[in-house]
């Protein structure tokens, strides 16, 4: 790709995929860019947009071929690669997002979970095993997992990261209150379900 | 307000809310726009854009005080206001959510958790006692409780949205991976765990 393309794009990709994947599983064929907008709460101008940084994506003028543009648009998300993924942290929330996130529809597919509590080590979530977050290092060495999902308290996580990026995670998805900083040699995502209750407390003052 | 703040100025309020409550464990007094952006990855002139939207907030020159401008951004939010909330499900999404949220720094307390499940049902999480949700119009009558979590299999959400709208809820914040859609009198934030994955597989294949 020559030019950056905005944040906001990449924040509406995952959604555009959300919908196409519904609209197959409705036996949709071909979608307009009007449709697909006004599904989106967008503009039919935005769509097109938000597509032009990407080459366009077929002929507006029959629509879009709905099976095709889910299929660009996972490529151009990455997801048809299928990184391996290690969780850390098998508590209520590490537990939550390995049980009910599909991974392989993202992307991802999860081969370890680690926790530091005795308590947690050796029971199963989903089809694996929780390790002993000491045998994180021999682990990554010997399967190469590119992303970590990080849910454990915020009180450990700047240790845990330390140790991750130094056995080769590049990829993290940190779901704990302390904010990991992106840095040159890794990309992460934090995700703070707090904010969304703030932004939440701001619509219910403008609207209701 | 006289105009409608936009979507990514309120994405960065509680960005903002959150720094600045760092900022004053911290001990700092007063922050320069251009400090306050550099350490939140903003253009100092973007900062000052965004509190623009808001009136200001105080002299640029001497910067900014701290307390004071998370107090004037804790307003905007709502975070004062103190809303009452409840919890439909008590599954692994709706209880890492109950325990980890501090729901008070956020702008609401939590008075109620229901769940369908027979299991669940008289379980305690945090300090509340699960009730059946076939109960939950009874509480919500007696209660009025602002705002619904919902965190629930996708299949059950349309109908249960429906009878939590019509008892009385006016703001959803949706775990299921079916989107609720906002409509003219109720206001919804819509989490999707998994777009946040996507957005790390693209980031992913930009950058490493």
């Amino acid at each position: 790709m020559e030019k950056k393309v905005s944040e906001s794009v990449i924040n509406r990709l995952p959604r555009y995929y959300r919908y196409l994947d519904e609209l197959i599983k409705e036996g949709v064929d071909r979608i307009s860019s009007k449709t697909l907008s006004e599904k989106m709460g967008l503009t039919a101008s935005q769509v097109r947009q938000d597509f032009n940084c990407f080459g366009g994506f077929g002929q507006q003028g029959y629509g879009y071929k709905v099976e095709s543009l889910k299929e660009s648009i996972g490529k151009i998300l990455g997801i048809d690669r299928q990184r391996s993924a290690i969780l850390i942290g098998a508590g209520n929330i590490g537990r939550a997002f390995a049980l009910n996130i599909t991974f392989e529809k993202r992307g991802f597919h999860l081969t370890g979970i680690f926790d530091n509590d005795p308590e947690k080590i050796g029971q199963t979530v989903g089809d694996i095993v929780v390790s002993d977050f000491e045998e994180v290092e021999k682990f990554i060495e010997e399967n190469k997992p590119e992303m970590a999902i990080v849910a454990i308290p915020k009180a450990g996580v700047n240790q845990v990261v330390f140790r991750l990026k130094n056995a080769g995670i590049k990829a993290f998805l940190n779901f704990t209150h302390a904010e990991v900083e992106d840095a040159e040699d890794i990309v992460v995502e934090n995700i703070h379900l707090g904010d969304s209750l703030m932004r939440l407390s701001y619509k219910m003052g403008e609207k209701i």
